[in-house]
């Protein structure tokens, strides 16, 4: 067997290349500038949901733009509740540091973008997702991780908050019943583009650096 | 703003549309090629997850390489037990289509992979995971993405298999407690390299073309 380009099917070494830069680039932004995306370069990023793997071909991913500001008022104001309670669960050591970390770019993101899972869809017809029917939501996070790697392709941040009361989110978006919030993301042009996580810059935590495999 | 190349941080333009069309011929194999991966390049995936996004910095992947026949053999009853529980749930309508399905690649797949979430790991401190608890196991989902993009790149493909009973796939491989089942990939020399998800082709999904977002 050959290594190499040779291979049937496989993409120039150039570009794998890139594609490892395009994952070691990757950030989650959470500060953002705020002039307006181009809604064509949004677009490309949004396309990608459309080839992203999905169990049985459900395709459950539905997304609800976060527009209007009455709408980015309830998410941010969840958001900052989400974040009071965890701050006042940390521990007494980890506080402070807690309470230092910027966690959302919702106040600043042009683009917010709330992407659920509709639990509840004919399409597929189950398959794959008799024993695991977290299978959907995990689809819909295949498609989040093609859109951020996409929007960073295109000189775009993508920050994915995670501080939410989902039920509530829900609620106050008014989305249909069976929809599971999967991710809440903002977009935007980031205000520096870091080669290091903004949780190992700021001493949270560190990577691992190497990945735990063994064997059966 | 500028679209293209020019924007500070954006990839070239021929990347990007490289990386679209590697989305687009990534599938979900099921039919492999026997002979035997390159180690390098295998290598080279798994790589991939370092660079993954992950809630609080947690990594909470775990990578179990199935190799030994025993292990291989346990996996492979469990699939079977599931997909043939899976078969007598099917409507009357759509039972034929079902058993007609090639639904894993476990017979031939050289390399087969048990991806687990540690949902137990110290490690990020809970960040970004009090109202959200199963961002660590959508954590490994966003890997297992790196990581299949990477395979495609390298000319090599990925099935995911969910048709299994995780709990006793946990049991038969002797994986610590807290750790839950995320995929089980098939990887290996693809048969053919299809332009159409098996399951469009053989008649038993569609793919809708467009995605849907609302706008609040």
């Amino acid at each position: 067997m050959q290594p190499g380009p040779e291979r049937p099917g496989a993409f120039a070494p150039e570009f794998r290349a890139e594609l490892a830069r395009l994952m070691d680039r990757r950030r989650d932004v959470r500060r953002f500038l705020t002039e307006p995306v181009d809604e064509a370069a949004l677009t490309r990023c949004l396309d990608s949901f459309l080839t992203a793997p999905s169990v049985g071909l459900s395709e459950p991913w539905r997304v609800i733009r976060v527009e209007s500001a009455q709408a980015r008022a309830a998410a941010l104001a969840n958001f900052e509740e989400a974040n009071a309670a965890a701050l006042a669960d940390q521990s007494r050591s980890r506080a402070t540091l807690y309470a230092r970390l910027k966690l959302s770019g919702m106040r600043d993101a042009p683009v917010q973008l709330a992407v659920w899972c509709d639990e509840t869809t004919p399409k597929g017809h189950g398959l794959g997702a008799a024993t695991m029917p977290e299978m959907r939501r995990y689809s819909v996070v295949a498609a989040i991780t093609q859109f951020w790697l996409t929007a960073r392709a295109e000189g775009l941040g993508t920050g994915w908050v995670s501080i939410l009361d989902p039920v509530r989110l829900a609620r106050d978006l008014d989305v249909p019943p069976g929809w599971a919030l999967v991710g809440y993301l903002c977009v935007g042009h980031a205000q520096t583009l870091d080669r290091v996580p903004e949780l190992e810059a700021e001493g949270w935590e560190v990577r691992r650096g190497h990945l735990p495999v063994e064997t059966r």
